[in-house]
């Protein structure tokens, strides 16, 4: 694929599982994504690496694998049709002006977002992505790193840069485990969040998928 | 059924897809549960009131029932063999000693714990459940209401009364969403501090289902 020059409202960077529920989340208050991942396809760890691997403490599956959850993930997020850039690293990340974000990729990608949500697995970002790796500054992104984690607040997931959010086994918060369904949660209390930013701090009704006709629409429910 | 007189680690309140994954999740370090609702099947309002209704916004699920969504989960916590007291009112709570609750039922049982979860849905616990409704004063309980909801911190997910512990809808913290996920998320991080409770401080070696034998004993992994 050539260097690509994106806008989008959110950039997301890391394809795992909770980088692709983020992609729901977001999708479910109208924010569209671009997803950013080293690896050669979606799934992160789960798919690339132990794509068999049995996972037991996914809610309704007494076992899941890594590649069936991904593909299950990835069918629930075709409504939101997010644009993937794989095969990628992310080698800078600028703060152009406030909710706008340029990252560079280091195959010459330029993306710009309002939102930027950093959903890469705690093993996924050391140290191939040099400007976040702790054995460099990190000049670029600025955001302080605890033990290679990114502190977070638990209301919305929120590193100490505004509008840049990490979640996932990437963060660290009071009582963090670094298990599936809190990346989930964790997800859809960014999603807010991030709504909030994109439209100036208009408050977000919150809608259940099970009653709102008009989640129900953008799902494509017929 | 005759009125019960009962021993366990934990009482839940509460026997929506929030309580059931809490039996999912305390097992996994050891703990038996009871389980208490005021219907007369597992499930909550998704079953009991609505099983046919789709929810959309369950991970891996592009469209699941009520219904569907409370039968997967109770096959994921046969191993664990909860034991169930359906069409029962919580009409007291009271704290014997540390670490020793005592419940009674509006139908005469009385339920020793060491850990009290109140898993019940938001509108679940009012008006039937007399001690905590909102209109009447909280002496057995003692826990304070806002706005009808519990409020908890984010790491153990624990009310002002040290060992009891609410999850799901009837909870209150900053950023809370009354989503199914978060209340998984809160079971998780619940059972934790629960472990650490009953075992006196003792400090869990946190496992993954995928990589630990001994968990996937305690599943009856073949």
């Amino acid at each position: 694929m050539d260097a690509q020059i994106l806008e989008t409202d959110v950039a997301i960077i890391g394809a795992g599982p909770v980088g692709l529920f983020a992609i729901f989340q977001l999708g479910l208050v109208d924010l569209k994504c671009v997803v950013i991942d080293t690896l050669d396809r979606a799934g992160g760890q789960c798919a690339a690496l132990y794509p068999d691997k049995p996972i037991y403490d996914i809610p309704t599956w007494t076992v899941i694998s890594g590649q069936a959850l991904t593909d299950r993930l990835l069918e629930q997020i075709k409504p939101f049709s997010p644009q993937f850039l794989f095969s990628r690293m992310v080698t800078n990340l600028e703060e152009l002006a406030l909710h706008q974000w340029q990252i560079t990729t280091n195959m010459g990608d330029i993306i710009r977002a309002k939102i930027i949500v950093i959903a890469a697995g705690a093993g996924c970002l050391h140290p191939k992505t040099r400007s976040i790796s702790h054995n460099t500054p990190h000049a670029n992104w600025g955001i302080p790193l605890e033990n290679n984690l990114f502190a977070v607040d638990t209301e919305k997931f929120e590193t100490s840069r505004k509008g840049v959010f990490a979640i996932g086994d990437i963060n660290s918060y009071s009582g963090k485990l670094k298990v599936i369904i809190s990346g989930f949660h964790e997800a859809a209390l960014m999603a807010q969040a991030a709504f909030s930013y994109v439209h100036q701090q208009q408050k977000l009704r919150f809608q259940y998928t099970t009653s709102s006709s008009s989640l129900q629409k953008k799902l494509g429910v017929k």
